[in-house]
Parts: structure tokens; C-alpha cells; sequence
């Protein structure tokens, strides 16, 4: 065991084919916002600014979230999981909104009773 | 808006190559425990029995979680994301423990200033 000790380590984006998922989490509240990817660059920018970046896999293109809406997400705490493939952020989701629908999270479809609903 | 009205929805496995992330969230503490994938057989598996099953990537196989330490993983609930190519599991962590290491959560590295450290 480490524990405490600064390791050299990064996400293994290289196992992962250039992509990693990355989980946003409300750092207050708990709530998972959303769930996007990262490439190295995106990485790196987060670290770099504070605030999140992605990897938009539908416009191929860095993505630094809130950039056009204003909902930035300022980073609170940044965690990789075991195997380095994961990456989980915890932050303010400025504006209160983290998904294009206008809701505070994009998990909004609950399967309940063998279909699926629409919840706020 | 379709809020409350159930949506003939399903994972669009298709759209994601066959396998989607799948984040487990403990439904009490509302820590996230891990990120693991599924396919559209771990998905029914899971909405069938109740227990979270994945798609072991490395193992190449269906992998019901805690079938073999017995930390296995109750639903209470299940979340899409608006694009339908991200899960959400509330679950019950049978043991406390979800992390082949031992620990609660796999997230187990956190970043701070510069470096990556292990913690409990």
C-alpha cells in the first residue's frame, strides 16, 4: 500500500483506444450530471484551467463545457479509478444546469416497471 | 415535454459499438463506486434479476458482480442519459465493498497539485 504517496500516474489512454469516460458529479449534492469522454488534450486542458474540457466524439472536436451556454463546470476534485480508465470529476456546475435538455442532469429517462419515463 | 409517460426506450447499444458505460452509485451515500460496461445481455440480466450485471471487457464475458466474493450489487434504480449511450445504477453495495482492491469505490486516485495519490 501507497497510501498518501504522490504517484506518477495518468489515465491510460492508450489501453483505452484515446478516449476515457469521464462522470460529472455535483461536489455539493452528489448528483451524477453527466457522463462524457476525454482525450489527453482535454485532460490536460482541465488540468491546466480548472474547468472541464471534453472530447465531443459527435463534432470531433475539444469541447470545453459551458463555453457557448455559460454552464461551465468548475473542477472540485479529480479521481481515476483502479485500472486508470476512468475518470470521475467532481464539480460546480455553474448555472445549475449540466445537459442541453435544460435539466441539471442528462440522466433523466428511469426505468421503472419495464419502461422507461421521463423524469425532471 | 413527455415528462411522466412512458417511452419505449432502450440503450442504444448500436449507436455505441455495443457497449456502453454503465456508472454505479451507492443510492444511499450517493458515492460513485465504479464505471463498468454493458451490452444489451448484461442489460437484461440486470433489469431481470435485479443485480447489476456487466460485460467484463478483459475477460470477454458476462460478469455478474459479486458472484464470486459476493459483493454483488442490488438495484434501486436506473437512469439513462438523454443521448441513451450512458447508465446509471443506483445500487445497494452488498459487502460495502465494490473495488477489487478492497475499497469502497474504485475511485481511489485523486489528483492535487501536480500528482496523483492514492487514497483510502
Amino acid at each position: 500500500m501507497d497510501d498518501g504517496k504522490p504517484l506518477k500516474l495518468r489515465p491510460d489512454f492508450e489501453k483505452a483506444g484515446g478516449l476515457i469516460p469521464a462522470i460529472a458529479q455535483d461536489h455539493g449534492t452528489g448528483e451524477v450530471l453527466m457522463l462524457a469522454y476525454m482525450n489527453p488534450e482535454s485532460y490536460q486542458r482541465t488540468l491546466d484551467t480548472g474547468e472541464a474540457h471534453y472530447w465531443s466524439r459527435s463534432r470531433k472536436e475539444l469541447w470545453h463545457k459551458g463555453a457557448t451556454s455559460g454552464n461551465i463546470q468548475k473542477i472540485k476534485g479529480i479521481y481515476l479509478d483502479c485500472d486508470l480508465d476512468a475518470i470521475l470529476l467532481k464539480v460546480e456546475q455553474v448555472g445549475g444546469v449540466a445537459c442541453h435538455t435544460g435539466r441539471r442532469s442528462c440522466f433523466h429517462h428511469r426505468w421503472e416497471g419495464g419502461s422507461l419515463y421521463a423524469v425532471v
